[in-house]
């Protein structure tokens, strides 16, 4: 018998299909053309790309040229644009304002070649600053409600260059997906005083059926209700509502369980694409009782149809439970 | 500048990029592989479906045989299954129920190679009759809340067969994307005692700039803030809230604006899949003031990736401005 499962945060539906649950292998994951050629993301090729943002480099060595570990650039087409003012308005009935916004693109290594799921745990750790450090930056402007941090990993999920690279969005506005998880977590803290996320994070550690991973200050689940089959959300177990808020010495734990968790998920599902987005409060918004910073990591396994267009409902053949034992038992 | 659009009904934003728009010829539409081989929905087969639910056919032939205009039946692989209770539970901190609905197929042509760009009008009439049908008949069943009804054409929309079918799934639940249609809409009500549907008819007729193609009875209009690029919304002109309350006159003209608006698609984006979706109130609602019942038709030529997984925002490239035009002038 499929279940219809219901997110705990947002009203959100999913219809889980228990019995013939499609298992990794039963996934055809296409594998990725490597292009080749020249790329803007390379060592060398800095003068290409907008003027870094930030970087991350040798002692001495000068912005926009070799010698950084980690790099931060305007997106050269982006989406919304940096200079100018909103100027709200309306147009009869609708509502519009100038899409100004920042669309930033964070190389995470020099090497073309490198993988989050197999850079060293350093690596990792100078790409979650990077987000960070972002983050405070963008928050100073005003204009900035939300900075929207996240990756696309693979033609499929939207990746048009194939050199590792996250990106970040910051916006007039907060997103209504961010807003409607904000929502949902206050009205739970209202009813129980206490945190969702929270309430999730202890049911999941004494279940341990949607486990996949967890060492001192970090936990990696699949959600009860899942979107994407192989759905993974990471957390923080202790209660902090802006990614902002971590602790300097959380940064190794952290990049230790998201590298482990993209190594099985690699191993799991070969080469599969994926989206993952950092889930954290507005910006210049501390210490919400309410809200718990966390990733969500979406491999692209199945389609936007119109079902899911249609309804917002979500169809998924491998159950949680199912998928975060092939995580777990997956041999890396 | 690109711009920040919302949606009137729903809190929806998207960007909308008005400076580098994309027009028809900068999308590549994948050519769909034609399979062939053995088609379980062609005339002949009626054996390997499940049995049919409804057909058009001929006077005199036997329900699983050959001689129908259009057969509706189980979808061989149900997201949901027909029998049972709902027996809704917690699991903890969980809610859940078990996977109780319809999921039906709507075999549109006995034709193997039918297209709805481009069937006689008569037999798109069909294929709307069968619509109707199947919402009044599951109506009937009061474990059911609502009737999606939706089309996935095209593989990368999500097609897995090529014989032109559509499908409905019938839910224990109202969708939250409806839902969420059907608050926007009472909001607008509640403030201005009109239906926000009526009140963007009238101004589309009025701006003509997003207009499609009208008939005596029914426009198409390129929404103000589409989230696909050459988005359409097919809208009856007078206020009705249920398509089930269409009179039988209406028909006939809104196959023949169907059929122009998907031809015009497919001439300006040669071949192009597309989803669309029935938007109607739920089941055994009637004569509701605040809701208009429409379709919507959403052409697949951008991808999901993690910012619009994030935050439910939509980024598209070609102003609706634009895909009007391009649709009003493309010659078929």
């Amino acid at each position: 018998m499929p279940e219809l499962r219901k997110d705990p945060i947002i009203d959100r539906w999913v219809i889980i299909s228990t019995e013939r649950g499609k298992r990794p292998h039963d996934f055809v994951v296409e594998p990725e053309v490597t292009k080749g050629g020249f790329c803007p993301f390379c060592p060398g090729n800095e003068h290409v790309t907008p003027p870094e943002i930030m970087a991350y480099r040798d002692p001495g060595s000068a912005p926009n040229s070799p010698g950084w570990r980690l790099r931060v650039v305007s997106n050269k087409f982006p989406a919304l644009v940096i200079e100018g003012e909103l100027d709200k308005r309306g147009e009869g009935l609708y509502d519009l304002m100038n899409g100004i916004g920042a669309h930033e693109v964070i190389i995470e290594s020099p090497d073309h070649h490198a993988n989050l799921s197999t850079i060293p745990i350093a690596q990792f750790v100078d790409v979650l600053h990077a987000y960070r450090d972002r983050i405070m930056d963008l928050g100073k402007d005003d204009r900035f409600r939300y900075v929207l941090i996240f990756k696309n990993k693979g033609r499929s999920a939207g990746a048009s260059l194939e050199h590792s690279h996250s990106q970040l969005i910051g916006l007039p506005i907060i997103p209504e997906l961010v807003q409607e998880e904000l929502d949902g977590a206050k009205r739970h803290y209202q009813m129980k005083e206490r945190c969702v996320f929270c309430d999730i994070i202890r049911q999941e550690l004494n279940q341990q059926q949607r486990l996949v991973l967890e060492n001192q200050e970090f936990l990696a689940i699949c959600p009860f209700a899942p979107r994407s089959p192989f759905e993974i959300w990471l957390l923080p177990k202790a209660h902090h509502s802006s990614y902002v808020e971590m602790a300097e010495s959380s940064f190794w734990l952290l990049a230790e369980i998201f590298s482990q968790t993209l190594k099985r998920l690699d191993a799991a599902l070969k080469g599969v694409p994926y989206n993952f987005i950092l889930h954290t409060a507005p910006l210049r918004q501390r210490n919400l009782e309410h809200y718990h910073w966390h990733f969500e990591i979406m491999p692209k396994l199945t389609l936007m149809a119109g079902f899911e267009w249609g309804s917002g409902f979500f169809i998924n053949p491998t159950p949680p439970e199912d998928a975060s034992r092939y995580l777990r038992e997956v041999e890396i």
